[in-house]
């Protein structure tokens, strides 16, 4: 399994933690849709957010889009060049797509997709080398990391 | 040119002649980012919307993402299922993603990718028939609609 062309720095292993707690924690209480986030920058965890999609009725709401709104919203920019994406599963899409829009150029997940299920994408026949390839590799990324910490949360019904 | 595998209704006809007039009517008034998109669904418009990324520093807020979460606003549903996207711009990979979160599995729009900027779009070397690929055609599409309308904003620099 390829994953990926980064190694994360301390702090993005700090944010990781965090993010794959969040996630545990919400899987402990028994939430239905568990995906969570974080944008680091600067030295710091600037934001955090889960999957709002059912709180707000709006489709978008995936917990990076959510993570990326509010960096964009504390930094007063959609510029967060410099910024890293923390995400406790891999971004579909539509999260690939807008973190790019915020011209984020660096990705480290969890939960990888051949690991998880199929209905977490919508265009499964694509994989982040296909996303990376497309746009002459406009990102870094890194998959995996603390995968053992969340693996029970999205597995494939087969491996569960 | 591929320009997809749906005859666009009458009604589909008339929303996107709604959307690309207006992104004309944006263009004259000297906007900078001119992008409109519509939902029609049960035989009528349902939702308009144009892109709101500067207005709410949410990258997320293209036209597409605004006009969907304004439909299942409306409709109290996140399922948009029997809906079709219109749009005045080939929509980007986010917006496509967006589109099937909703279930919409019907877009159609003006100018096309090959005749617009490549920064519209973040993976550029994908383009709508490998999503469609990628998905076992899980959407039908139909691209250049009432493109003549609108071809002048969004063309490249070369074509201008």
């Amino acid at each position: 399994m390829n994953t990926g062309n980064l190694t994360p720095t301390d702090l993005e292993r700090q944010a990781m933690r965090a993010v794959t707690d969040h996630a545990r924690q919400l899987a402990e209480e028994g939430h239905d849709i568990i995906f969570t986030a974080a944008i680091v920058k600067d030295g710091r965890i600037i934001a955090q957010a889960r999957n709002e999609a059912a709180d707000t009725n709006d489709v978008s709401r995936h917990a990076e889009v959510v993570a990326i709104a509010r960096a964009t919203d504390a930094l007063a920019t959609r510029d967060l060049s410099g910024a890293t994406l923390i995400t406790s599963c891999q971004p579909c899409e539509m999260c690939l797509a807008t973190m790019r829009w915020a011209r984020i150029d660096r990705v480290i997940f969890a939960a990888q997709q051949e690991n998880t299920k199929p209905e977490f994408f919508r265009f499964p026949g694509l994989k982040i080398t296909d996303y990376h390839a497309a746009c002459d590799g406009c990102f870094d990324w890194h998959g995996g990391l603390d995968e053992d910490r969340v693996a029970h949360i999205y597995a494939q019904e087969d491996d569960a």
